[in-house]
């Protein structure tokens, strides 16, 4: 059902705009959120930019560790997702958001990072430096090093989101913990030019 | 129809990854692309983080200008935006993406930038200079100072995707011309804490 995604495709994961759970450890704590705002900025090698509030705990652990893993939640998760970009971790340090509400977890296959069971797609990902971006925009630049993708829903380096499958279909938020879903696909055609424009 | 949107709720337009049209104008050439990868990097001021290839013209155009336009198709223009995103201006500058695919425009109301004709949601934008970022990520930040949107899919500050406006859904680009739309919307419920982890 896991399986591994070529990191020449990783980036086609997040390519639609899905709402992501970045998750962090550093010195046996850990943490999740939930973050709307990331997008890729270069399929080779494959980067991201992902925007992590410096109010958040989860910030600190991916300054101190200098990784942070990227998980793409589906529809059967949607009150994991807004649950866990509600509450802070910094209320309660002790007290990490897997245990409080039950949210399994498995070892990243590169890094170690706890990923989320139920996800439909997983990356481990480093920081790459990037202390202007981080400081003004909360904007972290990190590189793919591990990429896993539910093979129910993306499978041959592409998403497939089919009546047949649709709790597994990404969420994109729109806030206030409502999210769309990526329930339907529609190809584009190319259409023929008209001719010089004056 | 068109109606003017609060720049407060600007990031809104865009905050569930949705695929957007930049177009850009300076000194009487303009040029139109499709940007799969987008993201809102503040509420307020609202500030938006969009990649712009090198390659491409509008680069050129929004560097000459400083200035750019987000536009956000929706289902109906799924050939529209595949063919802006497939075919370079740089091709023949001497003919527009406009006139070449009978694409029709307004003028935007803060800056004049061309919008297009058929979307459901505009914004007119300032480059905030960040040449590190544009030369190592492609990365380009601007703030909006315009926010438009059709009022039959989004209003009072929120999207709202239903049957009856099908063709008004925003679309997500897969890859090779194949989108996601958001068709569906799910309530995410806060969860009970189960207690203090370990």
């Amino acid at each position: 059902m896991r399986q591994s995604v070529d990191l020449r495709h990783a980036c086609r994961l997040v390519n639609h705009g899905p709402t992501v759970l970045v998750s962090a450890e550093h010195g046996g704590r850990r943490n999740l959120m939930a973050a709307a705002w990331s997008m890729p900025v270069e399929f080779t090698p494959p980067r991201i930019a992902v925007v992590i509030d410096k109010s958040t705990y989860t910030r600190e652990l991916v300054l101190a560790a200098g990784t942070l893993a990227l998980n793409i939640p589906c529809r059967a998760l949607a009150d994991v997702s807004y649950t866990v970009g509600s509450v802070s971790g910094r209320d309660d340090p002790g007290a990490d958001k897997f245990a409080c509400y039950g949210i399994g977890h498995f070892d990243g296959p590169a890094l170690g990072l706890p990923l989320v069971e139920g996800c439909v797609a997983w990356m481990e990902c480093r920081r790459i430096p990037e202390p202007h971006a981080e400081q003004a925009y909360d904007t972290f630049y990190v590189e793919v090093v591990s990429a896993l993708a539910d093979d129910r829903v993306f499978s041959a380096g592409r998403w497939s989101f089919r009546p047949d499958n649709a709790e597994l279909h990404t969420l994109h938020h729109l806030g206030a913990g409502r999210f769309a879903v990526a329930a339907q696909t529609v190809q584009g055609r190319l259409l023929p030019a008209r001719g010089r424009g004056t």
